[in-house]
């Protein structure tokens, strides 16, 4: 399982010193939709420059204007971009077809998306599906629950992701489980007093 | 019935001519997605400058992280702000709360939004609620018939936008209906060989 931490709701100057300390510390970093609406995606560069060592996803969250966004995610340098499962088919669709294009990865982030709606995107292969508890709701997340019962449903997915509150517990869980390609923890990482120790202590529970 | 014009898929350069062009030319200039994604909500000042009689709709398409989305578009400079009604129900109270507490609007894009949801977001009584017709889909919008079929499935929703490829007839044919508080058109009149002059021809039309 691979761990992805997520940089979001900072000035760009703390995102460009954070993604410096985490360098090859994770698999993957992960910047924030915040980062991407308050500096743009010129800023990806910024990042792109200090992580030599990781993967990054830029979570576009992408709902329309999947062509146009996609290009542009890719052009400045992200590995990953997100695409929202609530957009149209037609709109993932282009998406995945740039991703396809130029030999990168899509991830599908399933925030609110309801089953009818996943029965009808499931075409694309090679895409990684992401459930996702949104930040705003009050509810909590059951993550290994959650990821048993999407892969009875669903078990054509090859590649689940999760994201919405992990914290070292939950993911030490996740890895256990062995369904699960991606853990994404955010704040539990970035907001910590020290995230460069706090994601070593992630990256070994995980690969216990 | 107003007419709101959006800018997208240029540069910022190009957007904030094209906005000092179109001011107070009609109702409101949309600062489209891409040019947020593109270069961030720094750049909605630079829009927000040149746009003195014009309302200045941005549109965030935000789906997570309400609070803090809303706040830094007003603080930008937005008086309209999107939110999609794919968003959790807690995120669309979120950035709710955030238009009221700053007495300005929210505008709630229902792109791929089905009769069931909607249903449960009605209580956001000062909403505007957009019919959107997706950029990336492939098949075309009747846009009267769209509204009049939501304005009979939702008559409490009082508050009505329309976008997706709207030409000058579809906006005619709107403005006589009277259902229609905001018709939305993009690249009919950004892309035209003359936006000020095209923008002129919708409002009168729209305005006989």
């Amino acid at each position: 399982m691979k761990l992805q931490t997520a940089i979001d709701r900072v000035s760009l100057e703390d995102a460009v010193a954070m993604a410096k300390a985490l360098n090859g510390k994770m698999d993957i970093l992960e910047m924030g939709t915040s980062l991407i609406k308050d500096y743009g995606n010129l800023a990806i560069e910024q990042i792109r420059q200090v992580l030599t060592e990781t993967e990054l996803l830029v979570d576009l969250k992408t709902i329309d204007e999947g062509a146009y966004e996609f290009r542009q995610g890719y052009l400045h340098g992200g590995d990953i971009l997100t695409v929202m499962g609530a957009a149209s088919y037609d709109t993932l669709k282009a998406c995945y077809e740039v991703s396809q294009e130029k030999g990168k990865t899509m991830m599908i982030d399933l925030l609110e998306v309801d089953e009818n709606k996943i029965e009808q995107i499931l075409d694309f292969d090679e895409a990684i599906f992401c459930l996702h508890h949104s930040i705003d709701r009050k509810d909590t997340l059951d993550a290994t629950g959650s990821v048993a019962a999407f892969h009875q449903r669903f078990p054509q997915v090859k590649r689940i992701a999760i994201a919405g509150g992990i914290d070292l517990q939950q993911a030490k869980e996740l890895a256990a489980q062995g369904l699960t390609e991606i853990v994404i923890v955010g704040s539990k990482i970035t907001k910590s007093s020290e995230p460069a120790k706090t994601v070593e202590m992630f990256m070994e529970a995980i690969h216990q």
